[in-house]
């Protein structure tokens, strides 16, 4: 079907391509991305930016000698396709298929693991000095975008790098976005380079006509002579990455292969600290991504022709958005910061109507945070909506800086629990864990939209100090509560004998399955919904544990740190004498799946919880 | 007794001072620092370095208007001298008494706790959006270290403000120090800024010099005209801090008052982002901390006239760095990472003995975990010894770069628990908590130097994945336990019937101590050791519960997420009936003073813990 790619089951493959028939591979494989990416859904724009820098990258390099990073891994699909992946392609971030995202343990040629941003240099140092320290000879190369470039780790690398002249090659994929536009002093120094002439040549240009301008016998030679040194310095390290000690090569059109190769090969024989500069276009050649690459960064099964995808409905993070909007429009204190995923984050529309009140900072969670406790200390109320997973970027901040402080600031915590197909680097499954014991922080999760609305009035509103809301992704909700949230309360949304159901956030819908399902086996079900789960309302959890004497808790957590241990951990030390099961994700890495088929593995589905339940019941009565 | 210092309660008495007087009064306050901190201990040569600029700045600014963020904060002493706490300096990082870092709840001067480095520009940069939404006219000043701007965090925040153009203010004071010598392409890059003409100058020559070069008339105008231009647009940004956005001064003679006052009023009258480099001497005016600023970085008290310390014994930190020498010389695999306290963490030899195989990263733990992961990948077992509250900087790395990939990473934690006159920002009690949940980590904690060396073995030569070795500041040790380390095992120490003591680290002697008073009372204690914390030896825990149905548990780490609270959990799923009380920390900024004043504090000193048994005891009788 391929005439080109059909032949390539490894770089070996690619290597025996006549160099002219790469342009046609490049093009076959973007047919072959489309056409699978449309069916499975994933990272479509990144990939498409990369074909002719992952095939040269490939030409010049030998994969698993060499030592490839990219950061973020999801554009690693086209190096997916040029290792012998390409027939897993039909089951791209399914439940025990490919990963969309570079895993050690699927192939060799996969160097290191890399879901969030800004890894690379560090990672890429490590492997380097691992070389030089066994004395051995092939290359490592770390690809990252100018997005990952907002992140503070690499600079932190840089400088560790550039100093110790260890040999690495960065490759710069410079494409003008993270996930949104790029934003910042950086993406407006690329883009001064980006208008340079290629670089090499206008220091060659400068140093030829300092060497031809007068030297001496007039009167002011000598200054001319101290001139000439003093532009001679500060000339030739003009960039920033000539600053942090890096040889820097560019700019380099990304789509052009014999441009790529070429560099690659001089890059490969110098041995020091290399950053090419390439410019790529974010979905190249695929018109619906070149013109809306956000929308194809990571999507759903779509249209290939069309690029049309299915409608999604309204989720947590749009509802955080709209909320968020009235909220900020009677309350002209309110003020949001983005982590370079407005959209992501239901924040697009925010920054239209409040422009002056939005602030995006780039891939820099922890810059965000820190910058959120500066501006509640001048008196505003900062929110900041980051995924779970990204959140943990800034653990320390939200400690050091938010809570010790006990600074008013927003934490709107997205994508929190399980996340499904984009796996174990994205599960949120961590925070109540990792934000449970920080002073002063409060912890709410809602598990309708109509609470998340209450819960983000009052944490705006009326509450003062580090408050965070978790909640899921997509749009799970409880069957109707019909109480509305105060802070502080758990809420008794059904009343039982045998068995308390302890839940929060998405689970109370789970515990609602669970006790109807066991009501029918005339086990009489108490649900407790925990909307706060920091500060926990301690006496309500102990009534219906004494009330019961059999609780279970049901969260999308990890145990350990979890909801049911600060509830056991309770229980305990009151000497309340109840039977006790949680209901957790172990402290394994989570795989990719949809969130049923992950809730299922790990016994969190309501069958699974159903059966338990009954089996230790017939246990008892054995 | 001080001329001029004893007329400055405030900063409006400082602006009352003649100008030709400041060079006296920064004399005196020299003299102070120096008395003072000799007989309370503190941070001695940070402060002396900036006796100019403190004084320069209180000459320019008006605090509590204007805003002053300082990058770490125990470089605040001056500050707080010149803001009214002069008379407290004989209570510094004491118990009740001042504390040693900026404090907004200790004096309205203070705008920003800093414990950890490099959150400056972005706390600097909310409180200047506050301020510019509010439509107010302070100024917002950061002032930080050369040191602080190896941490990531900085770039973030000056990649967002650069761009953004809010007037800001920064000041980095170049000492060419972190607490050791700075390191890094960032710290060349500086040294060649330092020997650089005033950058004002410089430019304004070059400009002079390019408006003189012929301009037409002959055949190479044209291309002289087009590098002309070339020239002035490199030329012009010219630092690492212009490419970020930054108008950069400098470099500025630090002790030199009246070019600082210049310099300030300067970037006061600009309207945008500036950054100001000057120069300074850590330990300057004081002979012994000028020729050895480390060992004056942070002190105990010592001889004013000598410079001399009391000499301080063996701890768990010096103890580490003999162990990994020893190691290091067998198994050549393993390197050493710090991040910029090679002293602080005991490393101060191994560069000697293996200089290929240490990396300093400067105040980088994000790198340095992520770089750590990187060696690992490469076959190297790197060790990285961080403090306990630094680590949580890591907290992603450490999660998902080396525990989601399962890597061989030795983490110690030095300073594990309660450090005590550094106060809430350094308290080391969160580890257990926030490590506890990550996938395939293990977690030791050692009771004694010998315990230490026995799991460092372990750790680095038979152990594979990630392990965290956590110690306390100090030298605490249990009494000899006669037994040796075995992962994953919890050690019986001494047996009883009444109660079951559970510690681990340095709370295994507390244990040891209450066992003592307790058994005086007929109350039979078994005491049960975890050397492993992670993962928990659940058999044993459970055998001691089920043998004495009471159990107390001693740790020095926050409740929540501690081990109080994972044996609770064990106990309560496994439906054992036993009680049980968790003696650890509460979740609530813990203030500095003694490890064993803050142990009383919060009940965790023998006496309490055994009154606390006796009581209950005498309450069940009832």
């Amino acid at each position: 079907m391929y005439k080109l790619l059909d032949k390539i089951e490894s770089p070996n493959d690619l290597k025996k391509l006549d160099i002219c028939e790469l342009p046609e591979l490049c093009r076959e494989i973007r047919k072959f991305l489309i056409d699978s990416v449309s069916k499975t859904g994933g990272h479509l724009a990144s990939n498409l930016g990369v074909v002719e820098l992952t095939v040269a990258l490939h030409t010049v390099f030998n994969v698993p000698e060499d030592k490839i990073v990219f950061d973020v891994g999801h554009q690693a699909y086209v190096h997916k396709i040029l290792t012998g992946r390409r027939s897993q392609f039909d089951t791209l971030r399914k439940f025990n298929g490919m990963s969309g995202f570079p895993k050690r343990s699927e192939s060799p040629a996969d160097s290191f693991n890399t879901g969030h941003s800004s890894t690379s240099i560090s990672a890429a140092l490590g492997m380097a000095r691992g070389r030089d320290l066994a004395g051995e000879k092939y290359n490592v190369i770390a690809v990252f975008g100018d997005g990952a470039l907002t992140g503070g780790m690499m600079y932190e690398a840089m400088n560790d790098a550039g100093h110790s002249k260890t040999p690495l090659i960065l490759i710069l994929n410079d494409n003008a976005m993270s996930i949104s536009k790029n934003v910042g002093a950086i993406a407006s120094h690329l883009r001064n380079l980006r208008t340079s002439p290629f670089y090499f040549k206008s220091k060659h240009i400068i140093e030829r006509f300092l060497n031809k301008l007068p030297f001496a016998g007039n009167a002011i030679a000598n200054s001319i002579r101290t001139i000439k040194r003093g532009i001679r310095r500060m000339v030739i390290p003009t960039t920033l990455f000539d600053d942090l000690g890096f040889a820097y090569i560019g700019p380099v059109d990304g789509h052009d292969i014999n441009s790529l190769i070429s560099v690659l090969e001089y890059a490969k024989s110098e041995n020091k600290p290399v950053l090419i500069h390439i410019q790529t276009k974010k979905g190249r050649g695929y018109a619906p991504a070149e013109s809306n690459p956000q929308k194809f960064h990571g999507i759903s099964a779509f249209d290939a022709s069309t690029g049309e995808a299915k409608k999604s409905g309204e989720t947590y993070s749009s509802r955080f958005g709209t909320t968020l909007i009235e909220i900020a429009k009677k309350n002209d204190k309110v003020v949001a910061i983005t982590g370079a995923m407005p959209n992501g984050t239901g924040l697009s529309e925010f920054p239209k109507l409040f422009k002056k009140r939005f602030f995006d900072v780039g891939i820099a969670e922890q810059h965000g945070v820190t910058l959120a406790a500066g501006l509640a200390s001048a008196g505003y109320v900062p929110v900041i909506p980051l995924y779970s997973s990204f959140l943990q970027r800034a653990y320390d901040q939200t400690l050091h800086d938010v809570c010790l402080q006990n600074l008013h600031v927003v934490f709107p915590i997205d994508r929190a629990g399980i996340v499904g197909a984009d796996g174990e680097t994205h599960q949120g499954i961590y925070d109540i864990s990792y934000l449970s014991h920080m002073p002063n922080m409060s912890i709410l999760s809602p598990s309708t939209f109509l609470e998340l609305d209450q819960m983000l009035c009052y944490a705006v509103n009326e509450h003062n100090g580090p408050i965070a809301i978790r909640y899921p992704r997509g749009s799970t909700q409880a069957k109707t509560l019909g109480t509305a949230f105060k802070f502080g309360q758990a809420v008794t949304i059904s009343s039982g004998r045998n068995l308390a159901i302890i839940a929060t956030g998405r689970m109370v819908k789970r515990a609602q399955e669970v006790a109807d399902a066991l009501n029918q086996h005339h086990i009489s079900c108490e649900i407790l919904t925990l909307p706060t789960i920091k500060p926990l309302d301690e006496a309500a959890v102990i009534a219906a544990a004494m009330k019961t004497k059999n609780v279970i808790t049901i969260e999308d957590n990890v145990k350990i740190g979890g909801i049911g241990s600060i509830i056991a951990t309770l229980l305990s030390e009151k000497n309340i004498d109840a039977k006790m099961k949680i209901y957790a994700f172990p402290d394994t890495p989570i795989t990719h799946g949809t969130i049923d088929e992950l809730d299922r593995l790990y016994g969190l589905d309501t069958q699974s919880i159903v059966n338990d339940m009954l089996n230790q019941q017939t246990d008892e009565r054995r």
